[in-house]
């Protein structure tokens, strides 16, 4: 087999959301296997929010990447060369493969290995990866739903919003979708159970009294700044802010102001929380089954929006950005 | 008895922190008492730092003080008349007496009885009223303090955060102290068992990494804005921000501006809930024992600040939002 491995490097470093310009595809040689490492050919790679994270030059949950080095990103791959008794030729696995034909890693790389029999390969990046453990983790660890409550989820159609808000839905609550168009707001409704939705560019406010009449209990915040900001000051007494991403707010630097939420928080006994799936690793398996059974079942509804090729990852992300999107945005590499 | 009550009414509604000339000494006579009802005579009147929230035209916990109406406030009374079994003769009580020498209310006014034997009478406003109350149970229930950990305290020496300094502190934490003068400080590490403190005129994020090397686990929030933003950007992973009080913010319209704190409680997963004592009023009577015998065995201490007569509670008011207060305000009125 050629060593020779296509990657998508790191070319500079960008300040708030990353361009295609960022990122340039090379070629470089794959070394020899040493002991205890595995070579992953990967099958899809994963293209998330998260990722400006990991390449701006903020304090953030990971030391960010280096100008030079592959781009950070999930993937799925099958183990094409082992050195690692646990991880035979042929297995599949979900981890930090980057945005490259070839990993060659360790298995403190991996997260989750793939069972193909649970649900299609794709899924396990999505419905199963950290988009579907996060909707249900972060939704029921942070949010806590009862039923008859209403539960406000932004970027709703996004790759977590649209399954925390079916989650929502089975959870019994009245699920309210905050998106940027009319045709996302009526696919929330059509496929994945919102009750209503809200288009942000109408005034928030104004909005959530209409389609919200009883206030707001738990708030699912993909967005951060303007929509939270108005999310916020319709929420119930004891209501609950999951912070789980802020993909509204372009840049961080200069830090971006914003009306003071202090006030809102005392007075509507609001508990607001952060939530980053890596610090669950231990209940992945547990809760990607439960998830796999839900869509075994037809109760869950996964859509995800694949492309071709390993040269069509960063402007991928660039339109995960611009919210043009339709489901979990997934790159296929020919296996 | 003469019939003829002196009260402080409020005289015109302030926007922001209430002054003197927002209230006005007045006479007027008092109702016969109907069935169930009682006539209380106060002994100390409360000077809390909420009492601002109850006169603001702004949406809170409670609708707001009408003018004309007597000044909301807590008070130490006895029943002087009572037309209710419950509430016999000589009784004293804690509740909503407001700022006046006599109150002609019915029991859902009272918020405890009080107990003469568990503590001084005026204890029973600060220690055992809503500040320590409130020290208590938000430093446990939001705060959860474990050993080892650092706990910052802002208002530090304040009626609230001079009790929450030693709780934290018998919870085995380094505890400091965030205050506006060196004089505030030293009294916060002799008095109240804080282990350093910071003058908030200083830098927050260099002073903080001085006095917080290992950074800070709880943050009890009695003033938010800027300091509140300092606090958290110092923040471990996983801490606890309990948003007990907004006394920095001198007015809250228009909307007062700061720096968006969405990506700190993400990535720091900080969990960050508000606190109102009047939810728990289920548990006042159990925490009060506790708090009692603390102080009865020397390991509690709460200083007051009393002045004498009800025409001195406005400014006194003006006085605790100023920081000018050496312990729990109260004004003590001739039995």
């Amino acid at each position: 087999m050629s060593r020779s491995n296509r990657r998508i490097i790191l070319a500079s470093r960008p300040v708030g959301i990353p361009q295609a310009r960022h990122f340039e595809l090379t070629t470089a040689e794959l070394p020899a296997l040493a002991d205890g490492e595995l070579l992953v050919e990967n099958v899809y790679l994963s293209v998330d929010p998260a990722q400006r994270g990991y390449v701006n030059d903020e304090d953030n949950y990971a030391p960010p990447v280096a100008v030079g080095a592959v781009m950070r990103a999930l993937a799925i791959g099958r183990v094409a060369e082992s050195q690692h008794d646990a991880y035979p030729v042929g297995d599949y696995l979900y981890g930090w493969f980057g945005w490259q034909e070839r990993c060659v890693c360790r298995p403190d790389a991996v997260l989750r290995r793939v069972d193909p029999r649970q649900a299609s390969l794709s899924a396990a990046a999505g419905l199963l990866g950290i988009n579907g453990l996060t909707a249900w983790m972060a939704l029921h660890d942070i949010g806590r739903p009862r039923s008859g409550e209403t539960v406000v989820i932004s970027a709703a159609a996004g790759a977590v919003g649209a399954l925390a808000g079916q989650l929502a839905h089975l959870a019994g609550c009245r699920v309210v979708a905050v998106v940027g168009s009319d045709d996302k707001g009526r696919r929330c409704v059509a496929d994945y159970r919102y009750d209503a939705y809200l288009d942000y560019h109408q005034h928030i406010g104004d909005g959530l009294r209409r389609v919200c009449p009883e206030g707001v209990d738990v708030y699912f915040d993909n967005v951060g700044g303007d929509i939270a900001d108005g999310v916020i000051r319709q929420m119930n007494r004891d209501g609950r802010v999951i912070q789980c991403g802020t993909i509204s707010i372009p840049c961080w630097v200069p830090p971006p102001q914003g009306p003071r939420n202090e006030r809102e928080i005392l007075t509507r006994r609001l508990r607001m929380q952060g939530f980053v799936i890596f610090d669950h690793a231990a209940r992945y398996d547990a809760v990607a089954a439960e998830l796999a059974a839900l869509a075994a079942s037809g109760k869950l509804r996964c859509d995800e929006d694949i492309e071709q090729g390993l040269e069509r990852a960063p402007q991928a992300l660039v339109d995960v950005y611009a919210g043009r999107n339709t489901g979990k945005k997934l790159i296929q590499l020919p296996l």
